[in-house]
């Protein structure tokens, strides 16, 4: 059993949003397929992955590094003997070879991406859904029948005014969802408690709802934010300021 | 005045070194150069980076996103104009762009090459050294004499005994060194002591003498090198475990 390609193709995924941070006008994302020699209903298995939107894709970076080292590596060496599957663990442990520790930006989305590829494909040659792998293997047979998820949305784009945000927020509710997101820190505070009052009216109750400000905020601005919020009782606030500001991270 | 062109170019560093963590076996380097308009000589200044080893060259980074950004923008906003030179700061801004804050892996090394070559083309502009110019700058004119430095080695290599460690760390005291830096991590802790012990031979002290463990340790190893090489009384003890694992950095 062997791996007998990796292939990655870059998509753009452009768009007029923004939030706080950044804008998306020229935003890639990967997709990855990672062929194995397992024939199932006549055809290779293939095992796909993706990455999430934000960090660009990263095929430059798997294509110098990453890529090779799996395809280089003696295919006995990735092969799960037990389970007679491949080994996502001795895959990631390839794909790491070689690195330095630390410094986790564009290579924890290329390696990231490939490894989602391979624990899909791990699925498919077991012929069961992921999750009832991953139950089966390390929680006993135990599942949860139902996952929690929200809706990530309320960015920021050209023309977009409390009409149309209370709409896509709607729209959320429409499809089922009870929870959704929404973008902050692109306007001035005052402007962005107005949108937020806006969607609190659409789905009822602060609770209903998390905002992001995509790391944007000074350790004044962060607290100003935090302290005008309080009142409406929101479900979360996301990452006020600089992922690595531990300051900003203490004192929130 | 405006940047005519950048160039990156991935050079092979390989070597059969190992530290604790990683070997150098296909290790690459990106060298940048940062073309402007501006004549000296007869020839156009050119600004010149390269980064360090153990990360990779990062030239598919810099095509991805990197370069297009600088080129792209309008060159005006990229002077500064008092100084009537490139706005080193301006072009970092226009390279950061649209990047999300957090996870500064591949990309750090990308942005830093080209700020390094930016920050050479700005003095060259200027026509002085850029020590000069920092100094001038942001010190009032007060600059250093001379600047403390190290010989960084001691790698593990194929072949490499207690001799071979002795006689390339006599070198770097030969070509003036007082401290040297070696790698530890690659052998059991026993081994370590004894090549630690070999090289303070040579260097007269343990206050001569710098060790890195490039990350390699977890809490226990950590603690028990530390424990072990107290006596020696050494200059440094360098990244002893994982760089995010703030257990560890705390502990010891």
């Amino acid at each position: 059993m062997k791996i007998t390609a990796i292939h990655e193709k870059t998509a753009s995924i452009a768009s007029p949003i923004a939030n706080a941070y950044i804008d998306f006008s020229k935003m890639t994302c990967s997709v990855v397929a990672v062929v194995t020699d397992v024939i199932r209903d006549g055809k290779p298995v293939v095992g796909y992955g993706f990455n999430s939107n934000g960090r660009y894709g990263q095929g430059a970076l798997m294509r110098d590094r990453f890529i090779d080292r799996v395809m280089e590596a003696d295919p006995d060496t990735l092969v799960d003997e037990q389970n007679d599957n491949l080994d996502p663990f001795a895959i990631w442990d390839t794909l790491m070879k070689n690195e330095k520790p630390g410094g986790h930006g564009e290579r924890s989305v290329a390696v990231g991406t490939i490894d989602m590829a391979v624990w899909d494909a791990v699925a498919k040659i077991a012929g069961v859904p992921l999750w009832r792998l991953l139950a089966d293997r390390y929680r006993d047979g135990d599942a949860d029948d139902s996952v929690w998820v929200y809706a990530a949305g309320g960015y920021y784009y050209p023309g977009k005014d409390h009409a149309k945000l209370q709409d896509e927020m709607k729209g959320y509710l429409d499809l089922g969802y009870e929870v959704v997101k929404m973008k902050i820190g692109g306007v001035p505070l005052a402007d962005d408690l107005k949108r937020i009052e806006a969607v609190i009216d659409v789905v009822g109750d602060g609770k209903n709802l998390a905002v992001d400000a995509n790391g944007r905020f000074d350790l004044d601005t962060t607290l100003a934010y935090g302290e005008a919020m309080k009142p409406y009782n929101l479900f979360w606030y996301e990452e006020a300021g600089d992922p690595l500001d531990y300051e900003i991270q203490a004192r929130l």
